[in-house]
């Protein structure tokens, strides 16, 4: 697609505009079509960017997308459209807000909640600074259940600050937005419920709605208002827009469009099993319950919610209160299970420490998207889990090595009483069915060499055996661990060891994961113990086999350095 | 005190209960001022608890305590008044409530905002059970401002039971509390705003109120009504108190009797230097701005509030809100210093990984109370923190060894230009006036000995030269690196030694911490390296340097490690 000048956008008439928003719309279509990315989001704002392009002023005016996956036309209107067609490739464009790509970026977003908090620390400072620019958070309706959202408008008025917030109501998280917030949402487009209304001002906020966000004659008025009311109050301008906008496969299925991923599959998911595993043993054991936040789909558990309605709680966005729901079920008897992506479980640490950790209570945490996990980048990637699961007291941490392991652990999860996590990526291999007992590592290749490879995970045990039968071809041998418990780690297996070079690989970074266990239990021992993992930084987006080498887990590094073992050995 | 069985309340006059709260006062500042604790709190909630105990029928019903410094009334009532002399002690009764200390105590609190959660999670596997019982959430206008209670009651109508939330309404969190939420309950204080009412039938609760919460004639037929009530609903009971109430002096000084500490001070406040310091910063450099979160006073920063209120922050109990502001502010150029305690920190850590160091935002963490604290026990213990902040990639971490440390650790950080961590316990020693490089560590003493100790933060540089002086006695000397920088390690000093063996020592747990870190530098160089800090187990209350000695920092074993380097040296 051509660059479109902001002075084209200013001078357009609402027709030719509304024909923009077509070759816009074709564009994602067909860039989401071939890169993947996010569909339905981004087809659903064309509109209301647009039109925020033609009424505010970018770059010197500031909006912040909350999660920011629904900044595409943003990208295509503000110079980056001739790199369009890199979206999430390795080097290309980030498929999220990223200040280091662009000055029309001013905040980096990824995680649901943070628009309001971030967009009124903007408006805090330019107030300070006596500058004039606006700040803008757009913000989905599956945010706004979130916590943080809360508290960020708690603090409107002790701020002093005017910002406008644009709710974008489509009525979907990435599944259908649940809960009372949504049901007032809902109430105010209807009717526009004065007590409703009354409740946002009590925040400080002007609201004004309900305005058709995929209408550019009804959008470019209400923000020209909203734009005036902002020099005296923070406005809410309520947008209805339609995911998938446009597309009528995509509007029709929202949920399934959310986010494509261009590649045919030949892995197999971890998340599929999940469910199934589940739903086999919520049948024999009714203390078994699940917990999601927002994305019962994406973990695999649609039919859990739907054959087991009563045992299975969607909270919305709300991954702190997920936690503590598990901790109280946990302390009556109940065996639940907290299945959350390992980036978003990094909000709900507190509680696990706190809540969970604290209280011992047998909580098991099914921590899908563990690892690398590609094209959505530095927010996205699950690379911190095990270093900060690791210090805490109490909990198992077990790293299935296949699709059979999960299950086995999921298993070993049910008779263990205390708290679990279990991390896993997306997709791997299944494996063979197994049994396993909390805290042994199993054995895979035992030789008589003096080297050992302990790996942890499906993709590190792999590349294990690869670096295997590459170096068997000169003549090189070791032997290789499943290191698939962190917590507690198998001492007893690491005593009885003889070999003096140990090699660690995990798939997280190397400072505080299991290669850094494995090597605390070896200090002093005279062993040699090289960890390999991910290094001291934030990952981009790109090719998880791409960013995984260059991040740390480099093949050829890795056998250069056995290589040097054995001839010392 | 005698103990007071349940029958005696449910058969006790009003007028006899009323004289029973006058001896639970008694008792309550009796304790407090000997043993230390939260005061004002437990005195303002005597008559409402006693009122609970005749109305509800425990441990059969449940009650969670928010925060849970209010249960003191609760322990009194439930068969631990012979114990209540022990309180705060180490082995006698804790602070807060904990289920192993009593089944009257059925969720473990110390965090704020949890309570909404645990009681919808306790309610639900008592439905899903088929069991009979009243959960009850008590919960103060304080913590009513956390997101995470945002969550809960966006949760209650999809989960579809029951529970009653008491809205302990004093004004206060431990300052004030602030924002658009204590407009709205003070609204409803004044009115009974029937858009306020509605607002709360918005999320499935009936709401009943105001209610003097010190008065039993008005709390006994509420609290009757209520339970009628949630039979069919869940109910929000608005109950007034006083913060202090019976106690003048309590009274008109919450925020000074919140906690008390029995013991005269002996060492000097960091808390009192980081408001100092932070004045000066900021009177010369306009970009300098604080944030708490509800902790104002308890982090030194009073002044600093008044001399600066157009820079100073107090956001409210959302320790989230505060450090996603905190990047806002720091996106547009400002330098936010944002102080909070250290096990408060553990709420905001996905912001601090996704918002703070993923953009690589100069924000400046003062992380005061960090390592033991003592007598609050575990969900108030500052161990943590080395360990999940470690992993985090572009984060510098400073460990000052003296309040003058923190002072310049506070002025480099407003010369440098990204995230920084900077962590300090309640009380230490003032030292010496200086300046320091980021990721430089001191040398305290160089000596010809082959043992070298590298402790980190003031309780462990002190416990270092105690050891020096009781070994000098043997003979045995050491060198002492002060390693006053986690993140980045001097890597350079750490290459320049030429001891063989090597002692770490902090206070926070061994595991991911700096002894951990130097380990990791260490490796497979043929040092023998021993780190010392506290052991896999959530640390309870106590005397900060019996608990210390006993979770692992042990003089006594520490030293003998040294004797037996110095023997095989």
């Amino acid at each position: 697609m051509r660059t479109i000048s902001s002075a084209e956008i200013k001078n357009s008439s609402v027709e030719q505009l509304n024909a923009l928003c077509e070759t816009l719309r074709e564009e994602i279509f067909r860039t989401v079509s071939t890169c993947g990315g996010h569909l339905s989001s981004n087809l659903g704002t064309v509109e209301l960017t647009v039109a925020l392009h033609r009424v505010f002023d970018f770059p010197r005016d500031k909006i912040i997308f909350d999660v920011g996956h629904q900044c595409y036309t943003h990208k295509l209107l503000s110079g980056r459209a001739p790199l369009f067609h890199t979206l999430r490739k390795e080097g290309g464009l980030s498929g999220f807000p990223k200040r280091e790509e662009s000055e029309y970026d001013c905040y980096d977003t990824g995680h649901a909640g943070t628009a309001l908090s971030a967009a009124l620390g903007i408006a805090k400072a330019r107030d300070l600074k006596g500058e004039d620019f606006s700040v803008i958070a757009l913000i989905g309706d599956g945010s706004f259940q979130n916590g943080l959202i809360y508290e960020a408008l708690n603090s409107l008025k002790i701020l002093h600050t005017n910002i406008l917030i644009l709710l974008n109501d489509n009525g979907m998280s990435i599944s259908p937005t649940v809960g009372s917030t949504h049901e007032i949402l809902n109430e105010l487009k209807d009717s526009a419920c004065t007590e409703d209304v009354a409740l946002f001002e009590r925040f400080g906020l002007t609201y004004r709605g309900i305005v058709n966000g995929n209408k550019l004659e009804e959008l470019l008025p209400a923000l020209e208002e909203a734009k005036e009311t902002l020099r005296s109050s923070s406005v809410l301008l309520h947008v209805v827009t339609k995911k998938g906008q446009g597309y009528p496969f995509s509007e029709n299925a929202p949920v399934e469009t959310h986010g494509l991923d261009p590649k045919p599959r030949v892995e197999h998911s971890y998340s599929e099993a999940l469910g199934d595993e589940l739903m086999r043993l919520a049948s024999h054991d009714e203390r078994v319950a699940v917990i999601t936040a927002a994305m019962t789909d994406s973990l695999g558990l649609r039919n859990f919610f739907e054959q087991f309605p009563e045992r299975a709680f969607d909270v919305g966005i709300c991954e702190e209160h997920a936690a503590v729901l598990a901790a109280g079920l946990a302390t009556q008897g109940m065996r639940p299970y907290y299945a959350i992506y390992s980036t978003f479980l990094q909000r709900a640490y507190d509680e696990i420490i706190h809540d969970i950790c604290g209280q011992n209570l047998p909580v098991t945490f099914c921590i899908d998207h563990a690892g690398i996990t590609g094209p959505d980048g530095e927010t996205h990637q699950g690379i911190f889990d095990l270093s900060y699961l690791a210090p805490i007291p109490n909990l198992t941490i077990g790293i299935p090595k296949d699709i059979s392991e999960l299950r086995a652990m999921l298993r070993a999860g049910l008779r263990y009483d205390g708290p679990m996590a279990v991390r896993y990526p997306h997709l791997g291999e299944i494996g063979a069915h197994c049994e396993l007992e909390i805290g042994k590592f199993e054995v895979l290749h035992s030789t008589m060499s003096d080297i050992i490879v302990f790996a942890a995970g499906g993709r590190c045990i792999s590349l294990a055996q690869k670096l295997r039968a590459t170096l068997a071809k000169e003549g090189i041998d070791f032997s290789i661990v499943n290191a698939r418990f962190l917590r507690p780690l198998d001492e007893a297996l690491l005593a009885s060891r003889r070999e003096s070079y140990v090699i660690t690989l995990e798939d997280n970074i190397v400072r505080g994961g299991i290669g850094d266990a494995i090597a605390r239990f070896y200090r002093n021992s005279g062993k040699a113990v090289f960890c390999f993992g991910y290094g001291d930084a934030f990952i981009p987006h790109g090719e998880i086999s791409s960013l995984s080498v260059k991040s740390g887990l480099d093949p050829d590094e890795i056998a250069e350095k056995i290589r040097g073992c054995h001839a010392r050995g």
